[in-house]
């Protein structure tokens, strides 16, 4: 017999939840132990909520919501890749696009589209609501690491101009961001907390 | 001199990743540990996502969405109260109503009040959108708890009875939903991961 709608939508709430097992290299603020990617999603959400009016261009503030909960549901079949890890990069969008495959087809076709739509629209990096998305998800760990004071930048030897260079994106979403990012970065040389070079 | 409005934005950001390490009685489905209100939080913002068609009152899903992403936020201070805990129910408003006062005033002050109101709202549940959202807030450990074979249920010994009295008011925003948890109460029942009677 075939589930029906509502039990396919329980079936993908109950699947999410392995979401909370995949862990970030990125550690909680106060050091504790790295952050899950559940958790990363809920800050990233409410940190939509309250940076809304830094976005370059004027957004539909659900439509970023609803990205940032879902754009890393792929990690619970494709892990996370790291941000500096070249290599993980390479075979990422083909785990990745396997994982929205199945995760998405859980849901009655209406919604998994209208949710794979969204990730795919938060991967290409076209929308207003995804760049914006993005420049967020790119601030979030400056933050992580800064007030932590190194963190996965100090455990990995990153230096300042990686760091500038794989996150001067967040200029296309939110450029009143990515130049408060700077001085942070610039700051973060100052206190020893981010290598200036290798 | 005081902090910019984007530096109190940045504070209230920082300061709240306390809640990832607010430990809650449900533990995940896989079993593996008890979640924290950071996650629970992110689940429950997803579940409206999916569930916004069983409201029994149509909802601005928005502020559904919100109203779910900060409606724990108050126990980085207060801590979470177990649902079945009669004691620590009692002094909860006073403790929880300390907590949003510090927390929601780290934001400006247009954005301390919006969140506040939507916490204040969501503890009232008298409108169709925190009625709705306190409806998922009780659906979600039933589904953990049915899915982990008994979880919180068996490790507290809470009965059937228990579980329907304290839930009943889930049929307030989402009769559907209500009559569906009833059938998977009656089925964990029917398995052993619930007692009938003590």
């Amino acid at each position: 017999m075939e589930p029906s709608r509502l039990e396919q939508q329980i079936q993908f709430i109950v699947e999410i939840d392995k979401l909370k097992s995949v862990r970030r290299r990125t550690s909680l603020i106060d050091g504790t132990r790295n952050e899950n990617t559940a958790e990363h999603s809920w800050h990233l959400a409410v940190m939509a909520i309250v940076l809304a009016e830094y976005s370059n261009q004027s957004v539909d503030l659900i439509r970023v919501m609803k990205m940032t909960l879902v754009h890393d549901l792929v990690e619970i079949d494709a892990g996370d890749t790291f941000f500096y890890d070249a290599q993980g990069e390479l075979d990422k969008p083909v785990r990745e696009r396997a994982a929205a495959d199945r995760l998405f087809a859980l849901l009655p076709p209406d919604q998994g589209a209208e949710l794979r739509q969204l990730w795919e629209e938060f991967e290409a990096r076209q929308t207003a609501e995804a760049r914006f998305a993005a420049a967020l998800d790119r601030l979030m760990p400056q933050l992580h690491n800064y007030y932590n004071e190194g963190g996965s930048w100090k455990e990995h030897g990153i230096t300042f101009d990686r760091v500038v260079a794989k996150n001067v994106t967040m200029n296309e979403g939110a450029s009143t961001l990515w130049s408060w990012t700077q001085q942070l970065l610039q700051d973060a040389v100052a206190k020893g907390f981010l290598l200036k070079t290798p």
